[in-house]
């Protein structure tokens, strides 16, 4: 039950965009740019990869699970990449690079300061560029931001896999400054 | 020395927003609504607190010093209030009400799912509204995200606290869509 009054149709940061929509332009348009517009290197796939994983670790359900499905349909993976990835990145079959950015994001989720030189270091010795480290921060500290504005109001956060990798698909195919996913919450069964 | 190569003369996230003019658009915009815009009730002097209070609970310098100066323009402080209200916001000259919002905004800052139905309803009971609520949860929420983002480069974070001063009342009285305040360094002590 949300902590406060939200419209019924809408599952988790979508039904506070239509409760606050003077909040939720400035909020699309900043993940528009952060995930979905075109980068000089990272894909859209592993800038999802990386709000997963963190959304991951502060134990988002919604956002774990949406933008991970967002993840598998900009990679066109079967969904075991995003798994491994949320489970052990260290392992999974991404980039020494995007290993190193994962590491440094793992870092801002417990706090900005615990970013060492060293870190930064090894991520450069990857070949990370100064862009990448920096949206790779941004990314991190802006689901540090989504996930405790989703969690903190109490949305609703579905338990149906297949609804998410729905809106996974449509927000993978058009972005985030499209219509929000209305669910009929009728057919819903929690 | 910041983790990126980011312009010597700006403090703080401005040399973020300088470096990625792309992200800085949203950010600055959401900053603006959240803080500045005009709010049903809620004054800009104590949204200022609550980002002032967040910020220092994350022991971001940069962020907890320019908000409480801003904080202390906009409420024509001396500065005395802002020092209460981030040493013990129990005790300090504040209404109960935003003592209530205080708490549920330290809630947030350790974790959004901390922030409990008691933690609302102790809010309501002194008068907090949906709105307000909702507003309280994304400044801490945001200043999660902020405080990482400009001690996760590790910017340059000045030790004067006149030329924070001086920030700060620009701000109040400008907003946050104006241009950014460049700092002369050959001026700085630093």
């Amino acid at each position: 039950m949300p902590h406060i009054n939200l419209p019924h149709e809408f599952p988790g940061i979508r039904s506070l965009f239509m409760f606050r929509p003077e909040t939720a332009g400035p909020l699309n348009a900043l993940v528009q740019t952060l995930l979905h517009d075109p980068h000089p290197t990272l894909s859209p796939g592993d800038r999802e990869l990386i709000a997963t994983y963190v959304s991951g670790l502060n134990n988002c359900k919604y956002c774990t699970t949406i933008h991970g499905a967002i993840a598998k349909h900009q990679l066109g993976d079967d969904g075991e990449l995003v798994k491994q990835v949320r489970n052990d990145p260290e392992s999974a079959p991404i980039s020494d690079k995007l290993k190193a950015l994962l590491k440094i994001a793992a870092k801002v989720q417990t706090g900005g300061k615990n970013v060492t030189d060293t870190d930064v270091a090894f991520a450069r010795a990857e070949g990370a560029t100064d862009i990448e480290i920096h949206d790779t921060v941004l990314i991190a500290a802006a689901f540090c931001m989504f996930n405790r504005y989703v969690d903190g109001l109490d949305t609703w956060q579905p338990d149906d896999d297949e609804l998410y990798d729905k809106m996974g698909e449509q927000r993978a195919r058009e972005g985030y400054l499209t219509k929000p996913f209305k669910v009929d919450r009728t057919e819903q069964t929690i």
